[in-house]
């Protein structure tokens, strides 16, 4: 229900991008639902809106979904007791396909001819619309309108014995992104796509095999990190140990640039990278390609702060907090008159004009989206008393919309798509205007140049080049033809 | 959640049968939601666990669904704002199938091929776990665990085009007792079991039509009774009015004669019988057969007023209020320690000293079903000074459970079915104990005497003689199969 | 916060007298809170806005404070936890001075030099704002609006040193009507005023002496009955047993006649008569005054219950439920539109048709107060098919205001006080209407006639002759002089 | 109700100073609730558990005081609306006098002779207690166990008879610190103590005047800053424009040093300096007075960050995040169980090991309190990867209790206080551990050296030296002599 009257103005995160999802699975610890709340908290920034557990107990499959942080709604003893079990999957959710309603909140479960089938997932469906509009047809009843259901679907009408079967036969007809963990009463399955857009990480606690999206939530409960899931590959953990499956052909593996840029928490590792290190070479890159005379350097909080302690060291410009940012923000505030949103109030973020005043400041964030609160920013900065503003940016421009997880606006919406760079360094207010190259972000990945023929990354947010098929796309208005359920739930 | 050491051991309630469910719906009023909330409140004593409302507005179905009463969840004018549209249905739920968990409240609702498809369910289908494994086996996906879904899954599996073709095929493999209501993009649908034995009245309000399981759904918004909707009769109303359909072969109706005992208002009209009259007749009856000498006629509150009103004015005892309620009760209280519990606390009811110290007093309850109430409330009487207890119950013994949508214990625990008169009215305390006969029961309907071969009524409780197949019972253990899916929702 | 748009049009408590409070008092008990918690439940009936209990454990005084019901703000283990000791008072409120807000929620307490003091007030003091006025002129700071806070502030300033002392210091300056229950670090106290207007009886339980406003209070927990406190009483408890204080000059006692009208629950003692059976006399003597031939007498449910029972049973007209109350209804419901309240809804009363129609009916309530409801339950009646309605109250026409603890009306507002019985009759729309007289109710108190000289009851509200002074409502406008807080705490 | 079994081990905001409150008050504004509560918003930081605001809309005092942050407890337009008036006075609250129930959530308020009268205080009063006591005695009843409400009673009880006389009357009769808002029908009144021990500031906002604990609170709506208050002043601010009083005998200023080191926000500015660059330069200090060979210089998060980059700055050792905050934290988690604590789990922060490994670090923090989390942030360095841990505190050693409003431990938990620098350094487990100089601090808030005879700052905890009276503390058990009122409220 988002509210325009809202004093969310200078709201810094009202023009990012959205992570969609975080997963997270154990399998064989005495305290399952506990252990997958720890390793949710730690995923929180991959999505605040809703979180859910099952668990399985040898005779039945518990879950619990709410909306809201998982503070907040697995934070009590009561709830983890009604989560009994000692294998478990989770999922924090930030919705990208499908109305942020309680049905729709993972991990989703299916009541199998073989037994109880419980599955999150973390990405994006590009046929999903279609499978489900064949599934309908032949009689198919849905819970949700999530795009992952499909994939609870197509495993229920597997003509196939074993549950491993099931799911890679529904596997090989789904498109997309995916970093899937699904759970049986004898199983806990991971899956990546076969070109590995989204992370999936295995670990161990004291012998117990766990699956999370970033290895950040392995830290948190001190479990060890083994290795990354590889892309295309279905790991299955079971009473027997770890088996690994390569159900399709080999391809390079293509993870998604942005995991680095801005969605990975800075103190994962991310296929064996430091997110903190890579955002630091990004800054330091873009010192390198653009260099500005200026007195201070002073990030966008809290995402930025890397990249400009990057740019800092490489520049030799001081690093400085020119913006403080309140820590006791929710969402949202009174919804106010016209008066007091004339007041321009700011309740997130604040100028800190010790540090601004009478200086050229390097103003760093890692991206533009729709470039609303860039403007606001770089205001902010100058009625503090900034004499120049230099805006750089620790990535390329953004010019197309993503499908695999990640909530962006539609192309007309993003701000690189339609402007040129002198166009928004006049819309933004700023002396000057500075991306990383494309090239210049493949350099901090420590990969050399981009592959053209065969990029390392998928970055098709900066270049258009989609890694998949998007079947949904093509088809003709398919989502006309759903006569949606509103629910509050 | 039941709790044992909940403060309930007086009780009256606690050892009563219940009633499944209520349902409502309305066509064409601009109001539909309000309406649907104002029938299904006059219909809170069918169930008071959850409700649940469904509307559509031309373009898109809204479902609003809640744990608790109508008054409590739809009070609210921004819940009803959530239910745009002219045509709804909505339920009242006491759960005899399924666990009263979110996902199961009625209405339920499926995306079908030709749309949206809302249902809701008064009564149990004796096949419905047998229906269920079969589909799941092809691949269904169930959503709850409530035996109405079956209906739904049968429709989207139809090959028929009509919604309403489908929707009788799906009726075609069913058994056991139902009142309908169900809602697509076009129509809304009644439709009665062959042998009607849940109730289900036709009515209109201002024109448009209404479908309610009682008169006093219609009597609360001022709307007019059309008819009965006939048993095994299909009602398909829409923009052209009410069309009629009798899918099945002609068979006699034999309703349920617990909604005259037990479960109906006392002021609605059953079957073109006031509710309230066949009670005080059933009283009457009750002391033509089995008189007494005494000085009072006590009832049970509430559900006894009625019969022993009749009681008095056949016998000429006077009828007073021996036992008065407290109409300030929730469901549960303090979770006292053994030392409260031992004070024999009395929340909802007490003896009205005045009236029955000294007294010699006719004592009428309408049911017994585990005695446990009756033998605290011929205690009560006692402790009050009762001279002499004549226990009366205006009912036959209840000696075989129900199947059909009234919530009854197991075989062993009633009463009746495991002690003799004579042991009852030892064990419970009374002086006398006396129940109106099968013969009585139908003589006070009306019918004359009960047509053994073709029984007027749906009284297995009394007589053990089921009026349909019992497919479920009769396959080996079922539920075992199912590995339940517990959520708190 | 009264919304004028609710659907209570029909609401038949929506015109009566409210009572003002209940209290309750036990020492010594092992369990006080959760025993005054139960006695505050069948005190319910009292008050239903606000409840609170106040215990004492040898260190400190803990207090739980709530709006709405008992059985919802006290019916939780950790609620009653959270009061320790083994004394405790407690209260159920309905505002009559003073807003209904936390802060106004007795019982009070303050912080005295001798140690902390409680007060727990059934009634109204008819001089409280004076005093209040004097004491803020001399510098105390008042935590509520309450009338009840005045005895605190007179009992902290006594210059005496026991705290019985004291607080008898303090009854000597107040005027009006009161039951009090009070708790030191010592004592229990209870006090009734000089008149004896509002009841308290002492009881016991195991040995433990108990203070409550009703002897239902001691039923629910099979407490014994001991004897009423008496008019002018001081009863003060401690380890050392009962004492009894008189401090004021002996006057004949004059209790409140609505206790026995309407406040007091039917299975309740006071004053040594059953309410149950003054209730049936006051109807009986009804008939005697006013016979009419009819069909059927209706109650009113559920207060004219035991009045027309007595009527029928003096008349011989047969007693029938003609209306049915719906027994799931809180306060209110849908905010509706227009076109749902020209409906005429009816949320919680129906009539019973088969009662009704085509009868002459005698239609008994217990009294009228401003006459609204009166015009749509005769109206229902007559929407029922009633011949004719016989309108019959069995009390006296109410033509003054209360100012000792019931909320009335101004004086404008009562019917009877601005129109004759012609003119009531004629708005309310009954055939016939009457009222049982002064004498009648004396009659039916067993007291023989009223004596003018010395009233054997306080019953201004039909003859204007008010018991005590009313200081206050001779002052120049005393609230004028306040600038209240408003908190919604 | 802190709970021991909380998964807060490794918080390291539980072992903080904790700050008392914010005050800030506006006249004249139409909307002077809505920025009462944004003024409150950015006085978050300065008290978190419970908030309120006072009113004044010409007629009538308008109260709402809630448990919670501002932005959960104001943030609905329903609770600004019922808080009409164009005056306010709003308080956030941290307790450290007086338990945290609403009873005690400020401001207070108070019925006088002459008005309403309501105020808010930052700070504490050394000799409330004694006035309590000595005014319990003579009558007075207090509705708060807070400090605060002492003031209110000594204003009540003033034979003055203009507001601002009564309250210079009373501020007379406290010792302590104090910054006061105050609200009376006609006047906004502030005060701060004689030595200006906590902060006030006045700001302006479209012509209305504002006072505000700190400027940040003026940032967030666009309003600006005027000038401090003095200590010792009395500003008088109403229709009239604003006044200011001195009533005390002039003395030098000695604001808490705290403040700068901890407490106030980094962009707000307290007497004319930048808290953000005084914290720099007490890091700068810290690095000229204990050099070290280092490869990294990592803050702890978040308040040691200014520091660590006057640090880095001064020392040209490159400042890295080495630990990560989630920002995704409440208060608390789930009750683990034993197995779960062992994990010892990091909810609020964790290493970055990209960083930290086989690195020489510097590590950064502001102060210790207890040492509780300084030995686990070392630990956590250690555990991941670090080769040498240099502990540096950017204050001095904190040997003594405040009793001025910040809530500190008794003595004997005060690390410092019992153990020598050797001690802390083996306990805590660090390679080398050193802290800022008393005189290093006072050199970097420029103003040379401490002037022993008369310091500058209010610097007890560092020093013994404490600027006022300690009446209370000298009282024997004054405590004792109260029985308190426990309240959940």
């Amino acid at each position: 229900m988002p509210n325009c009257s809202e004093l969310d103005d200078d709201d810094m995160n009202a023009d990012r991008l959205r992570e969609e999802c975080g997963v997270f699975g154990i399998f064989g610890h005495p305290e399952a639902a506990a252990v997958t709340a720890l390793g949710l908290h730690a995923l929180q920034h991959r999505g605040q809106e809703a979180a859910g557990i099952v668990t399985y107990d040898g005779a039945r499959f518990n879950s619990e979904r709410r909306m809201g942080m998982v503070g907040d709604a697995f934070s009590k003893a009561s709830t983890i007791q009604r989560l009994p079990g000692d294998r478990a999957i989770g999922h924090v959710r930030y919705s990208t396909t499908g109305e942020t309603i309680l049905r729709n909140v993972q991990p989703l479960f299916a009541e199998l001819d073989s037994g109880g089938f419980a599955v999150a997932h973390n990405g994006n469906l590009t046929n999903a619309l279609t499978i489900r509009r064949d599934l309908i047809r032949s009689g198919a009843i849905y819970q949700s309108t999530s795009d992952t259901e499909v994939i609870l679907h197509l495993v229920a009408r597997s003509r196939k014995h074993q549950i491993v079967e099931r799911f890679i036969e529904a596997l090989r007809q789904i498109e997309g992104a995916y970093a899937f963990v699904a759970l049986s009463n004898k199983k806990l399955i991971g899956a990546r796509d076969p070109l590995g857009i989204r992370p999936l990480v295995l670990g161990q606690l004291d012998g117990h095999y766990i699956l999370a999206s970033e290895t950040c939530a392995l830290d948190i409960i001190g479990a060890t990190f083994v290795r990354d899931v590889a892309n295309g590959e279905i790991v299955v953990i079971s009473e027997d140990g770890v088996e690994s499956i390569r159900p399709f052909p080999h391809q390079s593996e293509r993870p998604c640039i942005f995991e680095y840029i801005y969605f990975a928490r800075p103190d994962s590792m991310v296929h064996g990278r430091s997110v903190y290190n890579i955002r630091k070479r990004m800054g330091a890159q873009l010192a390198h390609e653009n260099p500005i005379e200026a007195d201070v350097v002073v990030p966008v909080p809290d995402s930025g702060v890397p990249a400009a302690i990057g740019y800092s060291q490489a520049s030799g410009i001081p690093f400085e907090l020119g913006i403080i940012r309140n820590h006791y923000v929710g969402r949202t505030f009174i919804q106010p008159t016209q008066s007091i949103r004339e007041l321009g109030v700011r309740m997130k973020h604040s100028a800190n004009r010790a540090v601004v005043e009478g200086k050229r400041i390097v103003l760093l964030d890692d991206s533009i989206v729709r470039g609303t609160t860039s403007v606001k920013i770089v205001q902010m900065m100058r009625d503090a008393g900034a004499r120049e503003v230099h805006f750089r940016i620790s990535s390329p421009p953004i010019t197309h919309p993503d499908y695999y997880g990640i909530d962006t606006p539609v192309r007309e919406k993003l701000l690189a798509a339609t402007h040129s760079l002198a166009e928004m360094r006049e819309l933004i207010g700023a002396d000057t205007l500075a991306f990383l190259s494309v090239d210049g972000i493949y350099k901090a990945m420590g990969v050399g140049a981009r592959n053209p023929l065969r990029p390392q990354f998928t970055d098709h947010c900066f270049t258009g080049d989609y890694p998949t098929a998007l079947t949904d796309l093509k088809g003709a208005d398919i989502k006309a033809q759903l006569s949606l359920l509103a629910e509050t739930g």
